[in-house]
């Protein structure tokens, strides 16, 4: 039968068998958000780096280049890791190499470890990618990206929707997908203020900036594509 | 200000910084639910080893030798890992040296980031092990032993309920505690329920036995004793 397991930080995945598996990687805040942003906004495709100096090299190939680091801009770089840049209508059918603290990791992991299939998830495109996993006939891992290894609410919160939406059919023998699920129903009507006790939502209040994303990055469907690894690039 | 964090896995405790703070460790399914349980009963003083092999050892100097792997006595040792073996008069006054798959592991584990003190915590002394706590000027790290370094529900739900007696005047900004907290709170009625849906006591009734365990383990505060590292032992 097929599994559902929740890995709560990519420091965790080594413990489980990846491979062949599809992993759903998730950074609500903001990575897999953006490029769910990103992609309907129109972007071709986006390269994900595992550091800022291997992603400034692609500005030599008419990449756009965006690198975020401890929630803020690094120098240098095109674009940040904010959602709303990424509405921008200049990015149609543009490339994009993008490294961030924890989504753009979690995503080389994953490769690295021989997933089946690598695909984005977050609340903008969760329907879409609840109905795709339906579908298909393998076992999931949900794959929060946690802070710098360290668990977080949102991911978590994310994984327990999933978990919830597409249990059927599934066995769950994972304690980690049992208390992600009761997490997110007990916690379903307020989400935002749930998310907004976190210390990462807290991390950007002390930035004094992007307290908007947070906001949005909640918000349901408002991103119906299903972005995924093909090769080195995450395309549609 | 004070401090509470919760660590769901061994293995995400070296990305915390331990020195100098009190770690409870947390194995409820059953190594520290045990070791309260042998206090109680008037054992002198349980000596935590890291394999098989090194606790067979001390079966040469007077000690009784505890076992367990994979949630089953090891073959050769006088005892496993049942609390209901513990509850014997005749272990009045003995040292026991004790491995187990998860909590002596994490014990040892703390004792090399060299925690300030190292308590055992489980429900059975969950109220004498939180007053203690609030009397203490230090930060606290709740270390869950896990099973195998994944993540388990009942070393949360037990974290969440330490998190939940003392969180007035300790700063939380650790986004597992808050989980923990949420999952003790929205199950504290139905404690049994949920620990019964858990891959580790399914593991136990799969193995025909110890299902008993289970419900004795989330008893609260029959137990009262505070059992603590006191060099290499740990004793009242």
């Amino acid at each position: 039968m097929k599994s559902i397991e929740v890995v709560y930080t990519p420091a965790l995945l080594p413990l489980y068998d990846v491979k062949g598996k599809i992993v759903v990687v998730i950074d609500i805040l903001r990575a897999t958000s953006t490029m769910c942003v990103a992609f309907q906004t129109g972007v071709k495709r986006i390269l994900p780096s595992g550091s800022p100096e291997e992603c400034k090299i692609f500005k030599d190939f008419d990449f756009i280049i965006s690198a975020e680091r401890n929630a803020m801009k690094v120098e240098g770089f095109d674009m940040g890791n904010s959602p709303f840049e990424y509405q921008n209508p200049l990015l149609i059918g543009k490339s994009i190499a993008f490294t961030t603290t924890n989504g753009t990791k979690a995503i080389k992991l994953s490769q690295k470890m021989e997933a089946g299939e690598i695909v984005i998830g977050s609340f903008l495109n969760i329907e879409i990618l609840c109905n795709w996993l339906l579908e298909q006939d393998k076992s999931i891992i949900l794959l929060c990206s946690g802070w710098k290894d360290k668990y977080n609410i949102e991911d978590a919160l994310f994984a327990g929707a999933v978990v919830s939406a597409i249990k059927q059919g599934f066995e769950i023998d994972c304690d980690a997908a049992i208390s992600a699920e009761n997490l997110y129903e007990n916690n379903q009507n307020k989400l935002l203020e749930m998310v907004r006790k976190s210390s990462h939502a807290r991390r950007f209040t002390l930035l004094n900036s992007q307290t908007d994303d947070v906001e949005f990055c909640l918000q349901k469907n408002i991103c119906p594509v299903l972005p995924r690894m093909n090769g080195e690039y995450i395309t549609l």
